[in-house]
C-alpha cells in the first residue's frame, strides 16, 4: 500500500484520478491539493465520489507532499515546473500529467507554451510515459512526464507502421476528435453546452501545442537513418463529454504486407492496446471509462493510403488513467491494477 | 464462486449484466443466450468486453440453465413466464429483470401487458426484488422479480414519506424522465438518434405500465389503515443515454418535522440510498455506471407541497445493478460485491 | 419600415433578436449595443449572420438609441430599470425582454433580485407581454414587459383551468425543463458541456425568481372571488440547447368536461398556441426555432388529477420571438410578421 | 407560382423539402407521396409543419405526378430509376435528391449500389445538380441529379485547388463527418439514440458509396491533362442531428500562392458558399438549417499539406436546399427564393 498526493485536484483528471485510485488495491491517496477550494470535502464537488472517499482538499505544500511515496500533477501547465525540483532533491516520485516535462526541448517548449520553461534541467530527467514504448525506463523513472491526449491516441496509432519504415514520414496527416472534457474545467463560453453541443468544429488549425509532442514522440521511434516524421495535425471539438477519435492517414513507401498482422504482432502483449479484427471500426463508447486503446487499420481500394482509427477515453488512457498506469510500472504493481474497468456500453 | 446464466443478452440489461458480472469476484457467467444471435461471440457484439470475456451465445435450453446456480432473465416481458415452470421445478433460482412475476395480480398484469399471465400459479412465489424494502424475503428466494426502472426510483423517494404517513395518498405525483437505453435495444424509428436527440417530450401520459407496479410498491409499505396510494405517473424520454430522475410531489398532510432526518435515518443502513446534504440537487451523472440512488426532499416555500428528487441509472440500480444487489443477497455474498463503482463524472 | 435597436446583443436573447428581425419585413436594425464588443461586427461573434446583416456593436447611448421607434432590452436585469426613464420621458417605445419589469410590485422584485428596484414609479407604466392575455394594452403600451421563458410555457398551459375554474388554485405544480441556452451566454463551469451535457437535474428546487411571475400572472386571469394561485415550481436542466417543456398538475375541482374542446376553444384564435389533437404528446423539437407554443391536456385514469404538456423554444416563444410579436401588435403589424418559420424537424 | 410532387416524403429530405417548400414564395406542393403513410396527413408525422401545411401523402401515380410542373425524388435508390422514363417522355422536370442518376457510368453505379442500373440510358439526360458548377446547365435542364451530402461538402473545399492544378490530385482526403440524420429515417439498431449517442466512430473505411460520386465530381472540374483526382475518403457518425463537416487535406504541388484571396475569388458571386476570414473555423452550427456552405483553407506550418474546412447542413445544402436551388434555377426564379434563412445559431 503506496500513499499518494494529487496536487490540483478539481479538474477533470483530478476527478478521475480519484475515480481510479479510489478503487485501486495498493494506493491510498492521503493529499489533495487546491488553492482555491481548500478545506472542502472532495465529495462536495464531485458527488460522485460520496461514500467512496472521504478528504478534503488543502493547500499544496512540499512539505505534506515529500511524505507521499507519489505525487500527481494534475495542474495546468507552469505549475509542475515551478514545485518540481524541491520534490526532486527530496526524492520524491512524480507523475507528472501537465505538459510540463514532455517535450525535451526547453525553447520548443517555450515557443509553444509562450513562456519560458520553469526548470529546463530537469527535462533530462522526465522518462516519457507512454508505456507502450518506454516501459522499461518508466520503471525506474523519478519524474515520468504523462503523454497528452490526442499525442497518446496518435502515436499507438501510428507506432507500427513508422517502426517498419513502410510509410512516407514526411506527410502524415493526423486527424483527431476530442470530447470536451478536453479542454479542462474551467469557465469559458467557448465551452458552454449551449456553445458546442449539436455543433462540430475543427480548432487550432495553425498550430496547437500538441503538434510538437506528437512528432518528437513519433521521431523517437523511427529508425536513426529515417527521414524526421512531420504530421499535419487538425484537432475538432465532439460535442461528448469523453472520447478521442483519431484517424490517421500515411503513404505507404513500401509494400504493406499483412498490416493487421503487424498491428496484432506489435501490440500482442499489451495491456491496454487492442487491435480489432480486420474491417471492424472503433467507436469512442467502446472504450469509455477504460483504460483501452482500441485500433483498426485499412487501406481503402487498394491505394497507397494507409488508414488506421485510433480511440481512446481522452480522461482515463489519454490522461488519468495513463498515469496510474505509470504508477503501476514504477511500483512494480499489476501493470493492470485499479484499471480493470469494462468500458461503460451502452 | 457461483455459476450463472443470463437467457436474453443481447439486450441493454443484458450487455450491463455481462459490464458488472466480469468483474464480480464470486461469479462466472456460464451460458448466456440469444436465438437470434446463437454462435456469435459476445465481444463481437459488444466491443467493451473485448478483453473481458470469452463467451458466445447459445441457443435457450432448459437443461443447460438448470445446470447454473442462478439464472438472469433479461428478456422481454412473456418469455421468463413460458420458461419459469420448468426452472421452478428443478430448483434453479432465478432473478427475473422483465415484468413477468412484478405484479401480485394475473388480471391486472394482463390488463397492461395486453395477454394472459402465461404462469399465474408462480406468482406467489416470486419477491419483489427492492432490496430496500424486501431484503429479508430475497435472501430466502428462490424467484425475485427484479422491480422496472421507474418503480425502483419512484419508489425510493416516496417509501418513507408514506411509512410515516405524512403525506396524503391519494395525490402521489410522479414526474419521472429516462435516458433512452431505458426504451431497449430495438429497431424502432421512435428512438433513432436523429427523432430524440436534442428534443424532450413526455409519452404515454395516458397509462404506463409502470404505473401499476408502482402504486402496489408503495401500498406494501402502507400502514394497513391508510387510504391506499394513488399515483399520478408521467414519464419523460430524455436526450441521453442513461439515467433515470424522478420528481415527486406530495402533499403534507401533518407536520412534517425534519424532513432531511427521516430520509438520513430511513437509509442509514442503505449502501445504495444516499441521501445529499440538505438543499443539494441530484443529478444524474452522479450516480453514471453506479448501483447508487441519490435522493433529495425539499419543502419549497415552506408550504403543503413535497418535493423529493431521486436519481438512479436506469440500467444499474434500475435493472442490472440491482439484479446483482439481489443475487448477492441470495447467495450471502457481500451486498456490494461486483456493485462499487464510482459513478463516471465526468 | 421601422428602425430598433438592441441593448445588450452579445447574449442569446440578442441574437436570437437578430436572427428574427433580418428576416422581418418591416423592420430595420438600426443599432446594437455591447460595452464590452464595441467596434466589433456583429458576424465576427455569430458568423451564422455573415451575409444577413452588417453592423457593428455600438456603445449604449440615451441619444442614439431614442432615435429608433423600439428599442428592445436583452440585457441582464438591472440594466433596463437605469435606462428605462430616460427613453421612457423621450416617448420611446420599449420592449423589456429582461425581468426588470415583470413584476407589479417592487418589493417582491427586490426580495427576489436580491436588490432595490431601480425604477419602481415606471412599474405601472408596462404591460406584461403575453398576447395571449394581454393583446389589446399592448397595442398601446410604452413599454411591453416580456414574459420569462417557463412562465410562458407555464402560463399558456395552466390559463384555460384557471379562467373557468376547474382546478384547485392552491395546488398547481409546475414541472418544467430547460435548454441550456436558458441559462445566458456566460462564462460559468455549471454550463459547459462536459458538466451538463449527459446528465439531468433540478435546480432551484427552493425557489426560482421565475415562481413570483408565473404566480402573478395566473393570479390576473383568475375570477376576483378565487383563491389565489399558489404552484410549486421545479425547474430542470435539459442537456440541449433550446426548448422548454412543461409538465403541469392540477387537481380538479368541478367536473372538467371536455378539456379538449375548453383549450381548443381557448387558443382558437392564436396565431402562437397550437392545441394538439386529443392523445398525442408535444416534443420540444415540434418548435423548435419557432414561436408556436404546443399543448396537450390529459386526464390520466380519469382520476382528478389533469395534466397539461406545454412546450416553447425558450429564445423565441420564450424571450426573443415573443419580443417580436409585441413589437408587431404594438406597431400594428401582421402579428405573425417575421414569425412565420416552420420548425427545425428533424 | 408552380406546383410540384414530392415522391416519398416520409424521409428526413421529404420533410425537409415541406419545410423549405412552405414558405417558399413560388412554389406550392401540390402532391407528396407515400405507400405506406398514404392518407395521412403529412402534419400528424412531422408535428412542425402543423398550421403550414395542409395536405395528405398519397400513393404515387404517374399521372397525377405529370400534372405538376416539377417532381422531386426523395427516394431510396432504384426508385427514380424505376418511375423515370414515363416523367421525362411526358415532359416533366425531375429533381432527383436519390443517387439514382448522379454517376455518369452504368457499371460503376451497378457495382456501388449491388443491383443493376435501371435506366442506364437516361444517365446522359441528367445534369449533376451542383450549381458551383453546372449553373447554366440546370438552367435548361430536364433531369437534375442532386449530388449527396459528402460529395457537396467535399467538392466546395477541393474545387479551387484541383481547378488550378494547385495540389497533387493523386493524394486527396476528405475526413468527413455526419450528423445521424443523414443516416435516413428508418428503423435501424444502429441509429438508435442509445448505440450513437455519446460516442463517435468512422465507418465504411474501406468503400463509401460517395467515393465514386465524389471523384468523379472533381475530375470534371480538372484540367484534362491533369492526372485524374483520387480521394481517400473516410466518413464518420457525429453524434448530433445534422450537419456535415469535411475536413480536406491535399499536397501542394506548386507555389499556392495566397490560398485565401483564390477561394474567396472563386466564390464571390455564390450565394450560398461563404469564405470566412483568415484563420477562422467554420462550425456545423452556423450552418444549421441553412443552405449555406461555409469554408476555410488553411496551410499550417506553412508545409505542404493544404488543409480545407468545409461546413454544410447536410439535409439543407447536402439535400433538399440544393434541390430546391436547382428548381430554382431551372424556373428562373431568384436563386436564393425560399432559402434565405439565418443559420439556427445557437
Amino acid at each position: 500500500m503506496i500513499e499518494v498526493a494529487i496536487v490540483g485536484g478539481t479538474g477533470y483528471t483530478g476527478i478521475e484520478l480519484l475515480r481510479l485510485l479510489a478503487r485501486h488495491p495498493k494506493v491510498r491517496v492521503k493529499v489533495i491539493t487546491s488553492r482555491a477550494e481548500a478545506g472542502l470535502e472532495v465529495a462536495e464537488l464531485f458527488p460522485s465520489l460520496r461514500g467512496h472517499l472521504s478528504l478534503a482538499f488543502s493547500p499544496p505544500s512540499v512539505d505534506v507532499l515529500t511524505e507521499c511515496d507519489l505525487v500527481f500533477f494534475a495542474t495546468p501547465h507552469g505549475v509542475a515546473q515551478a514545485m518540481m525540483a524541491a520534490l526532486i532533491d527530496r526524492g520524491v516520485r512524480v507523475v507528472d500529467l501537465s505538459a510540463d516535462f514532455r517535450l525535451r526541448d526547453a525553447d520548443i517548449w517555450a515557443r509553444w507554451y509562450g513562456q519560458p520553461h520553469g526548470s529546463p534541467e530537469l527535462i533530462e530527467r522526465a522518462v516519457y510515459g507512454l508505456p507502450e514504448v518506454n516501459r522499461e525506463q518508466i520503471r525506474e523513472a523519478q519524474l515520468v512526464a504523462c503523454p497528452g491526449c490526442y499525442p497518446t491516441a496518435v502515436q499507438l496509432g501510428l507506432l507500427p507502421l513508422l517502426e517498419q519504415e513502410l510509410v512516407d514520414p514526411a506527410s502524415l496527416i493526423a486527424n483527431a476528435a476530442s470530447g470536451a472534457s478536453g479542454a479542462g474545467r474551467q469557465a469559458k463560453i467557448d465551452n458552454l453546452l449551449a456553445e458546442v453541443a449539436d455543433s462540430f468544429k475543427a480548432y487550432a488549425c495553425g498550430g496547437h501545442r500538441h503538434l510538437p509532442e506528437i512528432e518528437q514522440g513519433l521521431r523517437a521511434v523511427q529508425p536513426e537513418r529515417a527521414v524526421p516524421a512531420q504530421v499535419t495535425f487538425v484537432p475538432h471539438l465532439l460535442p461528448v463529454v469523453r472520447g478521442i477519435h483519431a484517424t490517421l492517414y500515411a503513404t505507404a513507401i513500401a509494400a504493406t504486407g499483412d498490416l493487421q498482422a503487424l498491428f496484432e504482432e506489435r501490440y500482442a502483449g499489451e495491456p491496454f492496446v487492442d487491435v480489432l479484427p480486420a474491417g471492424q471500426h472503433p467507436q469512442t463508447r467502446s472504450v469509455k471509462s477504460s483504460n483501452m486503446c482500441r485500433l483498426s487499420v485499412f487501406q481503402p481500394q487498394q491505394r497507397d493510403t494507409v488508414v488506421v482509427l485510433s480511440v481512446i477515453d481522452n480522461l482515463t488512457k489519454g490522461a488519468s488513467g495513463q498515469a496510474v498506469q505509470n504508477m503501476n510500472i514504477m511500483f512494480g504493481f499489476a501493470e493492470e491494477a485499479g484499471l480493470d474497468h469494462v468500458a461503460l456500453l451502452p
